[in-house]
């Protein structure tokens, strides 16, 4: 990869996202308010909470009944019981949990605290408690939109929706990829040699995690958020793969 | 956090760094080669590779006598038992371990495969099998530049020193902090609201990480490798935090 300069631009002025809202027009609404036009090779990042309005992934926790099985964890965690009730509804297995947090294989594959789950950032109205689910397949919502952005424009971009995780061993979150399309989002480096011919030891970049934290950097988390950055400068080729790449099978997997 | 812009360039035709070069020589040149100046706010982002080499960090396998236990273990993992020994040395506790990987507590406090030794890009000489041990104080090196830097230039910089490194539960390595100085390397949005006037639940951002990854998109790995990253639009506040802060503590983690 011989990329030495990246750009990474918040869009400016994007409106508070609402069910079935069309997300490739609102970003050209940001673009041309950003004075930008999009070029091959760009890469748009889009901040989950908005693809998951967008898809409607809201959930009034008023008409959840927890099962017995969420009652009782809810008791070891202390935690909502509707809320874990919802919680397990979007995992494939508890890998771990403490009060407060319940550590799940979400059903997309991301190992992730309350399977993304989030009160932040979603919309209440006579008195409902809603939450905001993460969307059910983020890699085809990215290739639907590198799709419509390829008829609108012309133009050949990678998409990677990303989301703030916590992790293992480390405090604090950074920027995830729960989704991609159009770029190797585990990028492979096995062939290639070191500054002395030898063969590289770190074989594997995963790409889209990276771009995922580098674009949370200018997304703000809070009142002040950017949901959609684009990033120019980036030199990759087009691909098929997608974030699901990413997933370390559990059979591989040493902490779990 | 209000950045909505931000731009990273690596820094071109940094010679081969050796053992005892200056590194802020070494990056003013780097920046006179981009045609750049350092500004206020500006952060570097440096490659581990070449701090460890600038401090002498280089170990010839050659001259290591492996220990009983690292002879045990070398056999179960199926490695050089001369690597093991080394591995143990640099280590706090063996977290985890399968054929060809040990995850260990590295003694800078991070969890890391192989304690973070590398055979890429090391010169070797007569047969040499030399190998790159990690910085002993990635943080205090990073005070170290910062400090020289404001001394040359008469500007606030922070500085990241920054790893390709593998996680739990994901494929790939991503870029992150080894050491950090000048900026909250764990930023605190706790008390910040969301866009409807609640209260946060992502309250801690991993900032000198996203960093980390950041740079790492325009680090490359390889014979193209730039390991100088200037990172330019962020705002944040001078922080004496430093990457230590991302460790989260042994008994609060539930992956060890």
């Amino acid at each position: 990869m011989s990329t030495s300069r990246l750009e990474l631009i918040a869009l400016p002025g994007l409106p508070l996202v609402q069910p079935g809202d069309d997300l490739a027009g609102l970003i050209d609404a940001g673009m041309a308010a950003a004075g930008l036009s999009l070029a091959a090779g760009d890469v748009l990042v889009l901040a989950q909470k908005i693809v998951s309005k967008a898809n409607g992934r809201i959930v009034d926790l008023r008409t959840i009944a927890p099962s017995p099985r969420a009652v009782e964890l809810a008791a070891a965690v202390s935690k909502d019981p509707r809320m874990v009730e919802l919680i397990l509804s979007e995992a494939v297995e508890v890998v771990a949990h403490r009060p407060g947090v319940l550590v799940v294989e979400h059903n997309i594959g991301v190992v992730v605290a309350n399977a993304g789950i989030d009160h932040s950032n979603v919309e209440q109205a006579d008195g409902s408690e809603n939450v905001l689910l993460l969307p059910e397949d983020p890699d085809a919502d990215c290739r639907t939109l590198r799709r419509s952005m390829a008829d609108r424009h012309g133009v050949d971009i990678a998409v990677v929706i990303n989301d703030s995780v916590g992790r293992a061993w480390r405090n604090g979150t950074v920027g995830l990829a729960l989704g991609s399309a159009g770029l190797p989002a585990l990028w492979d480096l096995r062939g290639d040699v070191d500054l002395f011919g030898r063969t590289l030891e770190v074989s594997q970049q995963a790409l889209a995690d990276e771009l995922a934290s580098a674009a949370s950097l200018v997304q703000g988390q809070g009142d002040e958020g950017y949901p959609v950055v684009l990033i120019r400068g980036l030199e990759f080729p087009v691909d098929d793969q997608t974030a699901r790449a990413l997933l370390r099978p559990r059979e591989e997997d040493m902490f779990r």
